[in-house]
């Protein structure tokens, strides 16, 4: 018993470790696929939500999210209180059904916690003012996301109600997807992104390290999926590994496919999108699904991704890295494909939908609200001056790349 | 009982997180000594590589590398059909000594398949179609590998006769090894490696990139040798990481002492290259020789290195990466190594010969069969203007680092 | 018991790996804050490390480290011979309370040494000859280090007193901070760092690898405080990544803040080396503070970073990373911070005081007998033309970016 705790703890510090290497993974994607001009810019919005995210989920987050909702609760709202005092029996086999301890408990969920606001990050990134921002990141880490996660994962209403999202296709990506959705409507494209109304390609500025972000997702993924079991659980730990993998190579396989058809063109960053989509579309699923549905889930998350694109594109709103396609379009697909083939019969498309419905009723009013809010009063974009010159010089007085000579644009 | 079942399949899980990583490096790696005008073009090729191959592998891969040979078969070619259904036991410590689960064992073979058709990518890197490529990676990871796998872990007639090879100096290594000795004969070198006879450098365009691509790789070697106990028993597993790292240390260090003395030269590249020869040298012995054999082995493979590059040159043949040096020529030293310094006496040299022998008969046939068929109906080189303007425009219609100014060569 | 002894040996693996990859942070952040000129030095000297520490290791370090000092020994000098022969228990659950085997011990062990020289480099980069710091790097990592930790880690005088470092503040951080401290002073600046008295900024040429340096290194940092505890203790392993997770943020945070108030910019840099500033400063504490206590002690170290910076600047000190601030400053407050928060009675300041004396008596001296000599017969500084050309050619003939066009500096 004291061996399988130990080891199930060790599994459960390896993927908290995965998962905060996940923001490596992001800070490489989205400065890969933005301009120099912005590096500095988008790597300090990424270290500010890692330290400032685990630092709130310290002071109310994990409380916020697992608030204990007792019986007869309505299963909204509840605050266990601030700071993280661990239960009696917090570091014995008893907590948590031996899969780990209180401290593991609470590293593994806080790395979660920043995830949401850097997947905002990457869809406002070259024209976001910094402040506004860190400002919306302290409230919606600190606030929307925990207690949004407490109506399934803290076994609120939601829990209740039979909804299933196993590693957070909707808590955590489309949380973040929705956020990102209505940030970059009220921020507005880049300038030159559309030209006549057509959008244009504004290439980004380093593509191994885009390429190597993935790759350190895909990674990460392994502790995101694999952790969620929230044990060693060797059956249902190794089978999630299967199947995330799975769906990432489907996704990506199909990506490229897809988008080789309609544009004639072996387009790398499409592909990279497309492993991300399976990854992001297996993620509420990944323990409840055979591997063959696992490729299914995965290769239609793909599909959609070279679709979404192309129809953000079409609605005029500029997300530089694709994340409104990636964590919201395939979030929700991923959501729902729980409904379509779980293996848990008590597993309803219905429920699911209702469950994508609600983290649209919270996230969509209350991104709009901070945004909108920012918006009239300090502003939440750049001069034009600063755009083009690049966020860089005028916020952080630095350069990216000193020794290398760029070109201009 | 259970509680070491755990923690096998735990130690399992991580070594194939770890191998997967790999190809972070091979791709760091093989862009990092190459020019950037191909970046976009070895990073698609290696993502191709990673999702089909374990697309393949799952079809099937896995079941023709581990089919099941009937007492009394030849032990050469078996198929134990299509998909991967668990055998009944597959999720209980009764499945592979309870060393890990059906899902893991697939998974982690998984992610050595597609290391193979990797090494090759970075032999015929910036000159070849990726068309052609894309089919040779399909049935090269999806038949020639599985099947010459079978000969040895699949516990065909290699097994039988007593040939010995740990975690695949031979059974990955020198299969991708000889193809991409094939396949530089075949393409031929690229534009300018060769002025009247005489090799030219082409420097590599990001060495930070390559040196990551090495360190990257070794880390993942913890996970390749490390996993290859195939349990977490604490003796061997920790007397691999030892022996892995040593030789790798030894490699590096002997590398580039020789290169220092034959060109009077602190050479970067020839120390990286020293590390991944003497982890492809005790790859195949990691488990069977002590920490001093390891650190011979791993110190023989490093001068080798320095002589093989020079007779690959010499040879004209042009392998941007020095994969052939690395994987074919220290993968046949590794293999021969058992039969000098394995404690285990029933290796012997003679039977490791045979088996470099073997695998030498299927991969240089089946590799010269699939590039030359290839060769002479759709071609396997670029134009010479695409050559020279670099594949990713061509191919891509995208660059690398788009914001920088590059020179011109 | 077996089970836990597999899981343990599980974990310790694993944080040898993740202290492995530190290596991979350190090169990165090293060549990123300096100028791409000297990029191929870093990286030769960072690979020169590696390997040669871990032979080096093998050779002696080891068992000059853990020399198993006698009783009535005074605890200062030991050597329990050359190479690593196995006790009869080394593999088993007997060896070190069932924690690891005797080969993870040495491994893991192996993978700290190194890390002290690799401290320095980055203090003397852009100037210093490779040679002699070659053969500094021999005598400091395969001497200095390991007498130094036997002191303490080896059971030596300063652990028989009471003194605490649980993974090395002192031992580590400040053992290399103090040989930089000497070899920058003996060194001099850099051409151009002082103009009229002023220091004058040299910007990093690679910022974003710079920045996945420090999360590579946070990452590594699991591993390194982790494994520290020497086995997989769920509660106490556990405990040990929450505050050294907390103590990186809160340093950040603090370090970031404060540099803002006092220079009216979002400095990343100074972010960075507040994240770095907080993981050495829990280093020494890490399993005996509360998270509370942790937070303060990273707070302290962000806000310590800073003023550092600004001092060792006013002192005409050129070191291009921030070595001496965060390893040497860092250090020193979280060895002492022992004293203040510790949750075990026996902890005391003043012992802790008299430890960071202890420390900086060998450190010192030995760093400074050292540059001293190469200074007085082979000299350590390099040419006027060739720090102004840069060390890449003169040194190694070859440039890290050959495709790049760079600005002149």
């Amino acid at each position: 018993m004291e061996g399988i705790f130990t080891a199930n703890n060790v599994w459960m510090m390896i993927c908290t470790a995965l998962v905060f290497f996940m923001h490596t993974g992001f800070a490489f994607l989205e400065i890969g696929l933005t301009r120099q001009k912005n590096t500095i810019n988008i790597l300090f919005k990424n270290i500010f939500i890692i330290t400032v995210g685990l630092l709130l989920y310290y002071i109310a987050g994990f409380n916020l999210m697992y608030p204990g909702f007792e019986e007869g609760s309505a299963g909204i709202f509840d605050f266990a209180g601030f700071g993280i005092a661990p239960p009696e029996n917090g570091m014995t086999p008893e907590y948590a059904d031996g899969g780990y301890t209180w401290w593991t408990d609470f590293l593994f969920q806080g790395m979660f916690a920043a995830t949401a606001a850097t997947i905002v990050s990457g869809a406002v990134a070259e024209r976001i003012k910094i402040g506004p921002f860190m400002i919306f990141t302290v409230i919606y880490v600190g606030l929307i996301y925990p207690i949004a996660g407490s109506w399934k994962w803290g076994e609120g209403f939601l829990d209740q109600m039979g909804f299933y999202d196993f590693a957070g296709s909707t808590l955590v990506h489309s949380v973040g997807g929705w956020a990102a959705l209505v940030a970059v409507w009220l921020l507005g494209p880049r300038i030159g992104k559309f030209k006549d109304g057509r959008p244009q390609a504004i290439p980004g500025h380093n593509i191994p390290l885009a390429t190597a972000g993935v790759l350190i997702l895909w990674l990460g993924w392994f502790g995101f999926n694999g952790g969620s079991v929230l044990s060693a659980d060797p059956e249902l730990t190794s089978l999630v590994l299967v199947t995330t993998c799975l769906a990432a190579a489907a996704g990506g396989v199909v990506s490229a496919f897809v988008s080789f058809l309609s544009y004639k063109n072996l387009d790398l960053t499409m592909f990279l999108n497309g492993i991300l989509g399976g990854l992001v579309g297996i993620t509420a699923s990944a323990d409840v699904v055979t591997p063959e549905s696992a490729i299914i889930i995965g290769a239609i998350a793909g599909g959609l991704i070279v679709f979404a694109v192309g129809f953000i594109d079409a609605l005029k709103l500029d997300d530089p890295v694709g994340a409104i396609a990636v964590h919201l379009i395939c979030g929700i697909w991923g959501t729902l494909a729980v409904g379509i083939f779980s293996t848990n019969e008590e597993h309803s498309f219905l429920t699911q939908l209702i469950g994508v419905g609600c983290y649209a009723a919270i996230c969509i009013p209350s991104s709009f609200l901070i945004f909108f809010i920012l918006k009239k009063t300090v502003g939440i974009r750049v001069s034009e001056k600063e755009e083009l010159e690049g966020l860089d010089g005028h916020e952080h007085g630095m350069s990216a790349y000193a020794d290398f000579r760029m070109n201009e644009h």
